[in-house]
């Protein structure tokens, strides 16, 4: 089988660019608009997207003067959209920091029934204090201690969703017997941070259970994906860069005892659209005319764990800036963030510019074809398998994509033309629905 | 404005008697099949009901081999379901003992956003060790502390959804200013149980909060109704005891400073509809028949608190069982139970062929006028401000209800005869908005 593209629509309010909200086609509403959020989906669907995803963080990040804040919670939202679309599979984020494995791992077993085997969970940790502090706790804990966290909340949440058997239902009407009590296999699990006792009280899944997704980059985040995840979304901002993160989790991986094929890598991508390159250019400073800096400062300041006024816009960031090691929050976004200051020798006020489309993802301005080449590229390079598609404005910049990137990317022979029967999400993804581990091996004849 | 009847769908799988999976006509599937619960929803719609109701508990209730077990998620479901209605009220179950306010909270913005002021909260603090030992704890929390543990999630609840207030979005494209940072209040909540520091990430939803529906009538149950509900849910098997219960709710509201018609109190029925008295006694019948006595007599003495083994099918309870008092799980039920079945001088098996229908609720047998005339009767004197509908069998009991009973009580002028322009759920029940605790009172021009 001739190896296709993978597309995710990463869907944000007006766009990805800080700025967008001002633009004069934007409505500041939409984040809390369900029509909003349908036309996208429908777009990404006409656009035979593999899955749309939401981001989220359970706190009120920087208040709500800069930017449209807060959001539906994800996985309320793509309920909502599974009833309003029938092929795309739907990417909630949800915190192991800041729930409880039953309640979470019976929710995506939820949404997996009601969309016909559709969900998929990416799986966060949640930096930061602010969060925190909406869930009893004084201060964020520690990077790797949210590590260890997940790694027993998704040991749990996977017995949990194979503790019915996929034949557990019997539905005997004669003799009065519904299910196979002998097919329930409850979890009774005693773990370092949650004990479990009992089954879920949801049947298993059309997929089993939801797609695991993750995005950390950090050691602790490449660890956990090479154990868990079966997309991985990162922030890229060169090709030799794409190409290391991308052999370096394969191999992984392989090394944790996975087919690395199973793993599909996906950097994000804010492509900015033009019929001409100048068009594109022009959209781009429009957008970054619209940034208001001294919000980008701030938030700089936040990432980088500086007090505030620490920094200027035309000076460059200041030396001596400790390393990702020193710092518990969004590890390898730090990183990212100072080596492209220093890479370009950027200024605050240029950085602000360059993080303001896609907060360090990769920004590529240009025609349609020109977007086509970087995308065929990085995929035929050994740098993805696939893209997170993240459109600066929306739902204009998705559906330019739709209409004019998607067509260039069908007629090189890199994307489906269509969906073709209906499936699950896993399996648009390439990827083999998970074997119950409590059932028994096959029974000889 | 003339007083009318309030109708509430309690919607469960295949219907509320237990044995109505075993029936030809029904779904043993149904509980997983969006199909079955869209089609509910639009009957109930067609029979302009206030609202949909779905119970819950976070846990896997005594195997699966009785009967359909287990359920989608109720704010997933309802969710789906939002989509597929206009004019319905959606009432989700959740328990404050099991969920962190900061989530849960964000979850009912979001469905009441999604829903344009459809959404409804049960709220429960749900009995039984085997919900606790799925979050961690060795036995169910004592009654008392789960109330106080309630009271305290109310408390930081209401803070969270009045952290915006409604016009903390100014959506000013020009100056670059999104939201009104005067506008947001953090909760900065230290409770006995919770601690939250931050506000909601949600705007403020079309009800300001969905609809808070209490159904326990336990003293600590009706004391937390008087103090937060706006619907009670109730189970009365006479039309005194059902007086009483509605007089003393009412004056319980009133003794916490609130308007005691800002209570809505709603019994539950269950109506086996025949086009005659005889046939829907067949009906009866043939449910009962269908009823697996060992299952009834295993839930009956887990409601008890009995060992197993210890009742037997066709005695009379034993003498001497605890008062209410002593027992920890569903206190008024257990009573209701104990008192119906020394009443009415019940056997076991008779008592499990009372209960297998509405689990205590009151079951009536009868043509539709009947029907219209006992629910007429409890309406005018003083037992109840609407109904809680429990259909014996899904869909049918439903559609019947729908096509027989509601053009008498609409013929009688006892129920609305379309629902005219949209509304939100509270308008429905004839609630006003709850006045925002953060907002100033009007400044005199």
């Amino acid at each position: 089988m001739t190896r296709t593209l993978h597309l995710n629509a990463f869907l944000m309010n007006t766009g990805h660019h800080e700025a967008s909200w001002r633009l004069a086609e934007s409505d500041p509403h939409a984040h809390t608009d369900l029509a909003h959020y349908v036309r996208l989906a429908r777009a990404a669907e006409r656009g035979t997207f593999d899955s749309l995803f939401l981001a989220d963080g359970p706190h009120l990040w920087g208040g709500v003067a800069q930017r449209p804040a807060g959001a539906l919670e994800p996985l309320t939202l793509l309920t909502a959209l599974a009833t309003a679309t029938e092929h795309i599979g739907l990417i909630a984020t949800a915190s192991t920091s800041y729930n409880s494995p039953y309640n979470l791992a019976r929710r995506f077993a939820s949404l997996d029934i009601l969309s016909d085997g559709r969900a998929g969970w990416n799986i966060v940790t949640t930096a930061g204090a602010e969060a925190a502090r909406n869930f009893g706790l004084d201060a964020e804990p520690a990077h790797a201690e949210r590590y260890a966290r997940a790694a027993d909340f998704l040991d749990v949440a996977l017995k949990l969703w194979d503790s019915w058997e996929d034949d557990a239902v019997v539905a005997d009407k004669a003799a009065g017997v519904w299910g196979d009590d002998a097919k329930i296999h409850p979890p009774r699990h005693e773990g370092p941070y949650f004990r479990v006792e009992g089954a879920l009280n949801v049947p298993r899944s059309p997929q089993g259970y939801p797609l695991l997704v993750q995005a950390g980059s950090s050691e602790d985040g490449k660890a956990f994906a090479a154990r868990y995840a079966e997309a991985v979304f990162t922030a890229q901002q060169t090709l030799p860069d794409a190409r290391a993160f991308y052999a370096d989790l394969k191999a992984r991986t392989a090394a944790a005892g996975r087919d690395p094929d199973h793993v599909k890598v996906l950097p994000g991508i804010v492509p900015v659209i033009g019929s001409t390159e100048a068009e594109a250019r022009e959209q781009e400073r429009l957008l970054e005319d619209h940034i208001v800096h001294r919000y980008g400062v701030d938030r700089l300041e936040r990432l980088l764990q500086l007090a505030p006024g620490t920094l200027e816009l035309d000076a460059r960031l200041p030396a001596g800036l400790p390393s990702e090691d020193a710092v518990e929050g969004a590890k390898s976004r730090y990183t990212l963030v100072v080596e492209l200051a220093r890479r370009e020798r950027l200024t605050v006020r240029q950085l602000i510019g360059r993080l303001g489309g896609g907060r360090g993802h990769l920004t590529f301005a240009g025609t349609p074809e020109q977007i086509a080449d970087a995308i065929g590229t990085w995929f035929t390079e050994g740098a993805a398998d696939g893209f997170n598609i993240m459109p600066p404005v929306l739902p204009s910049g998705l559906e330019a994509f739709v209409d004019h990137v998607v067509p260039v990317l069908r007629a090189r022979g890199l994307l489906r033309t269509s969906y073709g029967p209906r499936r699950t999400l896993r399996e648009r993804y390439g990827l083999p629905r998970p074997v119950n581990q409590y059932t028994a091996g096959p029974v000889s004849a």
